[in-house]
């Protein structure tokens, strides 16, 4: 039986079904009766029929619901593309004799190995954003000089529109660099970053995320990005550096470089990999925002399905590391070493603690409110604008185009507002590096001016620490609702940068505006300005990005000021309750738009009744124990799956093949790349497995990026020869029988981290493959206050 | 058949093995071949002859290693009498039908009960931690009021025997009211409760840990403690406190107050209990240290094996309402109502933020290395006299004796201290509030009577700001010396008190110490000796109680000063390092002596090798699909295991009955008895479900604590009725094959809080079970560097 394939020819297999493919392929329509080999040729023929795109990557060909033409910026669509990552562990034999090799003393050398791992992340990541930083300071300031001494000059001329069309002319060059190199060079590095970091961490393999490219692109876009006077920030773009730091350092290889440094093998599989991305994205966090602690609730916070102490407290070390080496770096930099109590980069200046009463509560939920309405405002505009651009702005040179059309409006912002609200106030002690006079009278400053002319961040800190009476009502008004509308055009761009600094200053700007209005109202208090930005930048961004506990963290961390942590507490938690009574937080909007297959936290409510036989992908496309080589090669180049259930081979009747498939094991489509690459089979069908100087460095030596099967080159007669399977197969992989529930599915899918769950039913024979694209489609949605469960459709198109 | 076994008597059944019983249950000795019924009779026999509290709670027989005769005291013991929460739904068909019924509206219902609860829950921790406090402050003021009186009477006569006396006499009878409480009321209420709280949010229950009885003995047992002047602290009581709580409120009944309020019902399993557990922890620790964060942190990093961020969220919720319900409690109680900067019960003080240079990296780290050390050997210390007394201070009287002993000792050290060193300092602005002369000059006070008059948690206050020269160096090296014994002995006697305060307390004393001599040696720098108190504080109770994250955070939030983190956290990374080296955290430590089945973060590595089929317990005892209710009562009067599978009723053929037992479920035999408790059964073995009219509120009335089968009464008439278990039992328990490894087994079960494992063959028949005590027997030692793997004994005994 073993030998009989060996006749069907690759081509013919792929592009026809004989009976021979049918007999290869095994499966099982209904779950409770066997079928006739009739019906097999039927199913094979369908599936060779449709598209062999919409087969791609899903396990299966059953949907219930029919594909229709899918259309762009659709938010109930899951994409067949993303692959999962494999938390679970493949315990074959090749696993037990290395562990039997190598004993308990490596197990302690590899403990030490990810510490020093980590160490190593966390210097490299903080370095990398403080060269980010000090890249962005140094130019910006270069730019704005420039800029002021053309104004200062052309002033007098009365022929500002120079100045303006240097300004814009800047913006848009600076931002065309960025732009390009984001379009055509890594569209993976648009954006902040942290959607793809999250879903990195989810557990969905994100093409080219992790690659040090990526990185290149990123640092890059993100400089011009902000230097270019777009309403972006560089924080998120760090997150995302530290998560390919991360990578790239565990892994001790390159793909980009196409180096391999032969270090740190034992490394190399997703488990792991997956743990140090989270401990870079961590450390991302921390040199950001100078925030160790928030770093590690943020990676646990979009990133852990189970909770490790070992972990999170490496993870905590590679945060403190990465602060520390910032510090170092910072404190030398500007010109006072040693000294280590500096900082993030996110520095908002040092906040008073400030004394708050009990009858500010209701002052704070206001705030709250506000920044939750404001937030799902700015969601809504930026998914509108989203799905815009996934729509009709396609084309690279488009995106580039759209890019320095934003980077020139908001150049013209600038200077309308500094030009038409004379928003004039004295020199004497100088918050800003440029002061721009304009048409002030002498010995006073343009204060609008001054927020244009520096960095997004700094114009944070002035409005945190300016004092009262510093900027004007309307000015502030203004002001709001033009950075609000800039920020929400521009998240979402061909350019790196992320959304927490416009929405800080935004908020930071309403919050002051309050704080005028307030005291307008109340004359007999005193209001502290700082006081009300700080709690108004925390309304904002939290109701744009709906993030819990890091976000307070990393907000209370940043600020340098534990005592005003209750305030901020409950202005956040106001905010997320009330914009997730409208949508959903912008990473996930942008997720969703992107029809990636993220896992949320809990299974959806009420679907106890939905069946694991109705959630799973079948028939099944199933190996034998000892299988045929030629077999293995024809499966895996009609099929695009990446899992195969391994069975009993059949007995001795060859007509019983499709009633007696008892699991033994699964298969990964990789592992059977790399038996093929290495040719571990043998020639006499009876012969067991011989290859006992195998060992799992062939496996790691391939990983992440393993050669596709048309790049292999077997021979005819190589394909009449057979391998055991069972030495290289994972021998006891998780199941749930074909009566669980959806929410069992779940949890043990979730929980574990699992890449294939195969079903079986009731005497262990497989009946149904679930992978994370199966669960992904049923999706819970609240709206105001109602709730429900839909339907996704899964497409291989987009 | 179903019928056949209504003739056996119950006496008989529980006594001798007839062939009856031997068929009841279901065996499988060899997971590959079926053995005669022969071998089942033999089999019976011996579980009948084996020693009945052996078997107790251990599913199965079978154990690798013989038990011996169990000595007290020993870390290589699980007892078998603790059972596992059940945090898998049981998703039957009740649970279906009131999914159905209910529909999406009580989804949304009950997570707005939910927050609602948490906003109790909150509340209430704070209110009584805000009593317990203010009692321990005033009446320690009583207290310490008349000793000084009459200490400064005395004095004059040179009598001082009689305050001395009167100072142990009034400790003696303090501590003896807790101690007596603690000993014969509610035993579990001693310690800190903080590992008894672990091991319930790991999974296990700990038998009357969350009764309102034991918040009462707690809450008065922790006043006595303190007043008492032990060296013991307040915090960990706190805790305790919350999750009682929580507990209480949740389940919306009380078993203390035999009280039934009808609210909350849906929230009355297991799962949902231990979420809110964690909830109230976490508030226990918000309100003890006002770190709300922190608070999470702890909650997550003792409890949690799958973080999800709504449970998080809802969490910290708590911990805020818990600091803000103190805030205003505490600022009301002090004079200045309205005001919400008020800190926690922990008050440290607010530290100033102090600066620090990068050549100060080798203090800390030599801080750290010292609080490693030390708190390796307060863990040691504390070890040994915790063996000492499982084995000789068994007797409740003789536990009472002991605190008492303790008692009087604390009060002769402070006495002999105070009088033998004349630490005179001058009386200036007062940091005591009842500064005794003793033998110092006139306008001087002893410090040393200082420190020892007031409650520890104001001697830490002294200790982190009091200027420097406040303490002669000999003074402080004696009181660590001192306190470092009294507290390592007092940790782990009959009264309610914590461990945070004492190592805190002596912690902070070498901290001053050490400021001390590094300014001797180096006397051009000046050295602030607030700043090293602390991070000596730090490092001390970090070598001892080996938290990291949540330590780490709750140190930050109660000193209020982010600034100092980066110190801390190094400081705190160093002594868990070092003492790791030596030996594990003091909760582990009581947890291994208590012998309760906690599973750890991880599987040990290198046990891919150990299989299911080893682990596991077998035989099983199961049950038919349709059973008879004479079976059910004789099994449960038989053995005393609490989860029993579900299998196909034999077919025809009744000596099939040892082959065909393929898993169709699991049921509980807490579900068992309610059903024969309400007596749903059918007269007619061949009527399937017909109690339509039965819902789920039937389990939850009795929920946690259903009566025993023995308080039944069923008649023998009953007894020949069947029971149609489909409806009850969990139609699709998580089941993995027998050839599965350690590892994996491990993984599932912590990851999802399992109770029951079933283990399967090859055609889905049940051949083992798998409970928390045979995961947990496999434990993974580290000492020194060197690791390895350990089996544990099971033993019924302790």
């Amino acid at each position: 039986m073993s030998n009989s394939h060996s006749s069907v020819s690759v081509g013919a297999c792929a592009s026809e079904s004989t009976a021979d493919t049918a007999q290869l392929i095994s499966t099982n329509d209904n779950n409770y009766a066997s079928t006739s080999n009739h019906d097999y040729f039927k199913n094979i023929g369908n599936i060779q029929d449709s598209d062999e795109d919409e087969l791609m990557g899903s396990h299966g060909v059953r949907r219930r619901q029919p594909i229709k033409k899918i259309e762009p910026g659709s938010m109930n669509i899951l994409s067949a593309k993303y692959e999962s990552l494999d938390y679970d562990t493949c315990e074959n034999h090749l696993l037990l004799d290395e562990e039997r090799k190598r004993g308990y003393p490596f197990i302690v050398w590899k403990d030490v190995a990810r510490w020093f791992i980590i160490l190593l992340i966390g210097v490299i990541t903080a370095l990398i954003a403080f060269v980010i930083d000090i890249c962005i300071e140094e130019f910006s300031n270069i730019k704005y000089k420039e800029l002021k001494k053309s104004v200062d000059k052309y002033v007098m001329m009365d022929s500002l529109y120079i100045p303006y069309l240097l300004w814009v002319l800047s913006n848009i060059c600076i931002v065309f660099i960025g732009s390009i190199l984001v379009s055509y060079v890594e569209p993976v590095a648009a954006g902040s970053g942290i959607p793809q970091v999250k879903c990195y961490l989810n557990g969905v393999k994100v093409p080219r995320v992790v690659r040090i490219k990526t990185l290149l692109v990123k640092a890059v876009g993100v400089v011009s990005a902000v230097v270019g006077g777009l309403a972006g920030g560089k924080e998120g773009p760090m997150i995302h550096s530290g998560a390919v730091v991360a990578a790239g350092i565990s892994q001790g290889k390159s793909t980009t470089l196409n180096r391999d440094f032969k270090i740190f093998e034992y490394f190399r599989e997703d488990h792991e990999k997956r743990d140090f991305v989270s401990a870079g994205a961590a450390a991302g966090v921390s040199a950001a925002f100078g925030a160790p602690i928030g770093g590690v609730l943020f990676s646990l916070e979009e990133g852990t399905s189970f909770w490790n102490q070992a972990l999170t407290w490496r993870t905590f070390f590679g945060t403190v590391v990465s602060t520390f080496t910032l510090n170092i770096a910072l404190s030398a930099y500007h010109g006072h070493p040693g000294e280590l109590s500096y900082p993030g980069l996110l520095n908002l200046g040092k906040m008073e603690p400030f004394p708050f009463q009990f009858y500010e509560l209701p002052v704070f939920i206001l705030f709250g409110a506000v920044g939750g309405l404001l937030g799902a405002l700015w969601n809504h505009i930026n998914y509108k604008l989203a799905v815009f651009r996934i729509r009709y702005i396609t084309a690279p040179w488009l995106r580039v185009v759209e890019a320095c059309l934003v980077a020139a409006t908001s150049a013209s912002c600038g200077f309308l507002m500094m030009f038409l609200l004379n928003d004039c106030r004295p020199l004497g002690e100088d918050p800003t590096k440029v002061p721009l006079q304009l048409y002030c009278a002498d010995g006073e400053y343009n204060a609008l001016a001054a927020i244009w002319f520096q960095t997004p961040e700094a114009s944070v800190r002035s409005f945190l620490h300016d004092p009262i009476g510093s900027y004007k009502p309307w000015s502030l008004l203004v002001f709001v609702a033009c950075y609000f509308l800039l920020s929400t055009w521009t998240f979402g761009l061909a350019v790196s940068s992320g959304l927490f600094i416009p929405n800080l200053l935004t908020g930071a700007a309403w919050g002051r505006l309050f704080a005028i209005v307030i005291q307008y109202m109340i004359p007999s208090c005193t209001i502290m300005p700082a006081k009300y930005a700080l709690v108004g930048a925390a309304a904002q961004l939290g109701g744009v990005v709906r993030m819990t506990i890091s976000l307070t963290v990393i907000i209370i961390e940043t600020t340098g000021q534990i005592s005003n942590a209750l305030p901020i507490i409950i202005t956040l938690m106001v905010a997320k309750w009330i914009g997730d009574f409208f949508n959903e937080g912008i990473y996930d909007i942008h997720i969703q738009l992107a029809a990636i297959p993220l896992l949320p936290w809990e299974p959806p409510p009420l679907t106890h009744n939905i069946y694991a036989s109705e959630v799973m992908s079948h028939p099944v496309f199933t190996l034998r124990t000892v299988e045929n080589v030629g077999h293995i090669v024809e499966l895996l180049k009609v099929v695009s799956y990446n899992g195969f259930p391994i069975v009993d081979p059949p007995l001795a009747d060859d007509h019983e093949v499709t009633t007696y498939k008892r699991l033994r094991g699964l298969i990964l489509r990789s592992q059977l790349i790399v038996l093929l690459q290495n040719k571990l089979y043998n020639e006499n069908a009876n012969t067991a497995w011989s290859n006992f100087h195998v060992n799992l460095d062939i496996f790691r030596k391939e990983y992440p990026r393993y050669p596709s099967i048309d790049e292999l080159e077997i021979s005819e007669w190589e394909k009449t020869c057979t391998i055991d399977l069972r030495p290289y197969m994972n021998p006891s992989p998780y199941t749930l029988p074909h009566r669980a529930s959806l929410p069992r599915l779940f949890r043990l899918f979730r929980a574990l981290g699992l890449r294939h769950l195969p079903i079986v039913n009731d005497v262990n024979e497989v009946v149904g493959m679930v992978t994370r694209k199966d669960i992904a489609r049923y999706r819970v949605w609240r709206h105001r206050g109602h709730m429900g469960m839909e339907e996704l459709l899964l497409s291989g198109e987009i």
